[in-house]
């Protein structure tokens, strides 16, 4: 047993219900896992000490959408966006063939680096999606990397229809949902389908995930990335955990999501990456909808995996509070995970804790590119 | 002597004119300034040895513009400008009363912090303007403690008209632009005014610019922050060596820069942290005008020091190439500092070098938020 005690808290967020912030407190870890929060006063003695220096404390981030498992990069279709081509999703097929042609080995080394990237920068909670495979063996592969890694892995291979079933969408449909989930469950806890006039229609999605529920899978969907695609409905209607982009939404999405147990998990991240209008996350918490923030790092649409920088654009463009942004992207996140025990601070929590350089949780958006991360205590899988 | 070869470069930003990237090269600089430049195969030996491991080198960044000797911070006055309050000059005022009240060590201590910080993501050549102070001691020893850190010091008291004389303005522009200026003249490189309906006119900025430049003192001026108020006109006028903000522009203030010597500045975290449109640096380009980019750090209008972020804003935001939002940070900041040897990477360079954990410089904006700066080598004042 190893124990530290990180003291001199100017600012703890906890969000423990009624009372998400508290002033100078300390907190304990036991083996990466929260054993006692309090004042900074009162706090135990442990084997070793991080010393907060007044600052903020926060819940390490829970990004609940990326895709980690892939090769090569897609920086020049990034620069011809931005140039003004439009976004569409055939770029992931050049991001397939770079994936099925690497080794194993070159695929865990990028993987371990993003990742570790990724908690530098206050992240320990990570869903990992497949998805550059869409080949029996390339699926299982990603998933089984991304296993190595996160216990949050997701099954994607109806991300798009790749190039060589072109000709025949149907028979693909039917390996995602047969020999392909067959192969690819034993490594995966959710199933996700991408909707989209690019990717897969509702019809098509909802044969997927109906499969993959069958196969003991919880259920994430992308909808509404660029238009109102009513993926949103079908996620509702099947009890899926999450949908994820929601940036075009009717009254109709927004009032089933509101009574619901699905989380409409925002990616404005992507909105940067892509030049697109941002998702309206006031409208959602207004309507009682549960929201959470994420990445969705990869490397088409959108290759930063910066939570503070997601918050910090929330705060910007979408109409929330830091307090609110920050909830999203730590207990909404959980949520959009169905967990408990991550993205807050109590005694259990086992989602580590985030020592910023500065004196509020506030200056993550105030301080907008700044690394305020100094350093990362705890979390387990 | 000490020499170090930063070997292995995939891609070097040199900015070098005909040749801005090279590839396959190495740099080796001697006592912080670049001595050789080459082919990565023909590099000599060095004392030391920083291996860019296929990744991308950059010139150390130019910010030239900011405010960094201040305490206290605003943190409340941005989260209630997201929540819907106006953005107005004056909350300016309380910076001013924050940093009358510290000691020189502390303002020495956040300095110190905040540079670092800086240099910490690329920056290596600093602009510090005074202007929290307002009084002849205060602005005094801005500028002197300033001067500890850069040589670019830019005498500000000209930043608003301090409360003590809100009701004889005319006493303040007096006090500036006489006994003001002589204490202050002996630290100072550069005299600025920020000409805003909330700061000073035209008219007040003619005189105060004035009575610096016959102190021998360059001019800089703040304009074009809310509206087309006629400072730009006025910095051309006088020959300023650059006008700061440019948000605001009409056709004949494009035509004047355009046919001018003055940089026009544009500071987009600015409008990112006041949620305001941002500058059109695409038009001012296409017109011929020499163009720069840098943070404004200050604890009101925006807070952040990142550079990369500012270059990822121009990129989404403000109609430029990734190349040329890098030129605008770095060259045309040394221009906008009337320097050379800054800002590119060529024998005799001063401004350093910096490695980025990324095979190019596109990735700065590629990857936004991410923190994409593995190491700073050489630099000096």
């Amino acid at each position: 047993m190893s124990s530290v005690v990180v003291a001199n808290i100017g600012e703890l967020v906890t969000f423990e219900p009624g009372r998400p912030v508290r002033l100078g407190a300390a907190v304990v870890l036991v083996d990466g896992v929260v054993q006692w929060v309090g004042d900074d006063a009162d706090a135990p003695p442990a084997d070793a000490r991080v010393d907060a220096a007044g600052g903020a404390v926060i819940p390490g981030f829970v990004d609940s959408h990326s895709h980690l498992v892939f090769a090569g990069d897609r920086a020049a279709e990034f620069e011809a966006r931005m140039a003004g081509r439009p976004y569409t999703a055939g770029g992931i097929r050049s991001t397939v063939a770079a994936t099925r042609a690497a080794t194993d080995d070159e695929l865990r080394a990028r993987l371990a680096a993003l990742v570790a990237q990724a908690r530098a920068q206050g992240t320990t909670t990570l869903e990992i999606k497949s998805g550059y495979g869409l080949t029996i063996a390339d699926e299982e592969r990603a998933l089984r990397l991304a296993r190595e890694v996160t216990d949050e892995t997701t099954f994607l291979g109806a991300h798009v229809v790749p190039a060589e079933y072109a000709d025949d969408r149907a028979a693909y449909v039917d390996l995602v949902r047969g020999p392909m989930l067959a192969a690819c469950a034993p490594h995966a806890r959710w199933i996700d389908v991408f909707i989209d006039s690019g990717a897969f229609t509702v019809d098509e999605a909802r044969l997927i995930l109906q499969a993959g529920r069958d196969a003991g899978l919880g259920l994430r969907v992308h909808a509404g990335q660029l238009a109102a695609d009513g993926g949103v409905a079908l996620a509702v209607e099947l009890g899926a955990a999450s949908v994820d982009h929601c940036t075009h939404l009717t009254d109709a999405d927004v009032e089933a999501l509101a009574g619901s147990d699905t989380v409409a998990t925002l990616l404005p991240l992507v909105e940067f990456s892509t030049r697109q209008p941002y998702p309206d996350a006031r409208r959602l918490l207004d309507a009682g909808v549960a929201v959470a923030i994420a990445t969705d790092c990869n490397p088409g649409s959108n290759f930063s995996s910066s939570m503070p920088l997601a918050l910090a654009l929330a705060v910007r463009e979408m109409g929330v509070t830091p307090l609110e942004a920050l909830a999203a992207a730590t207990v909404g996140g959980a949520r959009a995970l169905r967990r408990s025990g991550v993205g807050e601070v109590r005694v259990g929590s086992s989602g580590g804790v985030v020592v910023l350089d500065a004196p509020s949780y506030t200056w993550m958006a105030y301080r907008v590119g700044v690394p305020l991360v100094r350093e990362v205590v705890g979390g387990v899988r």
